[in-house]
């Protein structure tokens, strides 16, 4: 089984309008609502692969967790009080608008409760993934504080202070995108970025780079897979991937399978619209087809 | 009592956002959410003037009437399938960018529980207001057939086939804004075009001009009510002259008193940030001091 986490989860809403025109009266066509947040998304992804998943973290209200229930993916969500946090991304055939709500504040009474269900549910799974931004009223190390509540290997998605505090935890893998990594780094070279990341305390760095495809700076050594590119929506690449990497160390792949894996998954989410879907043929067809190339400088603890 | 009916209710989102950038990830620093409507609205500053009122009209879901109960305010919604109709206001400190679903389609059975149930309420009702958009699924002499089917004084804030259908059907008063009556008529002239709109059926019709202030054509004269300049939100303006004319209309007041009142209740809306608000100090400092003239060339059939 695995376990997704995601703390600041939020149904999320889609209006479509043919113009957006601030300042002014804008009509919605057409309404989508669902349950989102990265950490259900990657358990979206992983259900639809067929993969056993639990999803839990907080959300407000229950309406997340109708959802997800409607959807056949088993959630053990801690709920808040107020209504769910929402996300309103307005899209026009030219652009989309992410509009994100801060949620409701954690308690210290619900976030014991949260490290007290997420022990033990973790210790029940073979892979834990840890996903987004954190809700306000919780500390930076939050995701540390979870990393060394568990002995299951654990992949971290999060950027900023929740990503640099949650490393020394030893999390098995930390996925940062190009932005995220330049971030923390405070520099541009991602390959030198995700070695000292990676000599902070997680196993691994897996980044994404967009056009330049995934960089994996491991124990085992470094490797820069091809990305595929195909036309659609990038919004959801990065929660495929992480589908993708954790069920390859759920799986024990070795690192060139894996990253094959999460390129080709990555792209399926990119020609679907909604984040958490992935198109299964595309992925199966492009799977063993990536190329997948083992840096010559490698990590000098290899 | 005053029943307000709102065909197209909606819980009203206003999302602050230090900026708004179309095409990035906003972050919404505070979010308000209250039921609203044109109708819910006018009920709101109705029951802020200490008058009995009643909201009904169609609502998805629950949220509405529980909100509505918390401001301590009656309704009897009818309840459609699905949850509620949202409007989101994005509001940055110099603009606002309201988007607005469409809502829940509202079957022939569902109408006709509302028409029976407004039948039965309107006539305990000393004057009916009918406020705002069709929902989907409603023909456009929807607000016809309502005044049809009762022998209340009806106010009627509509625009567009909603205003031009429902005239016939006799309503005591209808409050077009100047671009609603400049719709309807196809031309710009104010006092010809309400004058044209009076001959199709209605007893008055009181236009709200902005700058230009209310401009009433009547049986009984024409007149002008000059507005009071106060900085602020117009937003929710329109929503407090209608009850500040229904509030007239119940009490009996004659024209200059009703208009002034309307003036200034339009005003101490105009202070307040969100529609269905009113300041009453501003209101009540404002009221006396109201000019009303009455207007030499006169409506032809004084």
């Amino acid at each position: 089984m695995i376990l997704t986490v995601t703390l600041n989860a939020a149904m999320d809403v889609t209006y479509h309008v043919s113009a957006f025109r601030p300042g002014e009266s804008n009509r919605v066509s057409e309404v989508a609502v669902r349950a989102g947040g990265k950490g259900v998304n990657v358990a979206r992804v992983l259900h639809a692969l067929g993969h056993d998943t639990l999803v839990t973290g907080f959300a407000g209200g229950t309406e997340l967790q109708a959802d997800l229930a409607a959807a056949g993916i088993r959630e053990s969500l801690v709920e808040l009080d107020g209504p769910a946090r929402r996300t309103v991304t307005v899209v026009t055939p030219e652009e989309a608008t992410p509009l994100n709500e801060p949620g409701p504040r954690v308690s210290i009474s619900d976030w014991a409760r949260l490290v007290g269900d997420f022990h033990q549910l973790a210790e029940r799974a073979d892979v834990v993934v840890l996903s987004g931004s954190l809700p306000p009223g919780l500390p930076s190390d939050a995701y540390a504080q979870l990393i060394r509540a568990t002995t299951t290997p654990v992949v971290l998605d999060a950027a900023g202070p929740a990503l640099l505090d949650g490393i020394p935890a030893g999390p098995r893998l930390v996925k940062p995108n190009a932005d995220e990594l330049a971030e923390v780094a405070g520099h541009d070279d991602p390959l030198a970025a995700a070695r000292e990341l990676r000599a902070r305390g997680t196993g691994a760095v897996v980044a994404s780079l967009g056009a330049d495809g995934l960089l994996a700076v491991t124990g085992d050594g470094t490797w820069r897979a091809r990305p595929e590119l195909v036309r659609g929506n990038p919004t959801g690449a990065g929660d495929a991937c992480v589908a993708a990497l954790a069920a390859g160390l759920a799986r024990g792949d070795d690192w060139p399978a894996l990253l094959a894996d999460a390129v080709a998954l990555s792209a399926a989410a990119v020609v679907c619209p909604l984040a958490g879907d992935v198109d299964l043929d595309t992925y199966r067809r492009l799977a063993p087809a990536i190329e997948v190339e083992e840096l010559p400088h490698a990590d000098p603890d290899r």
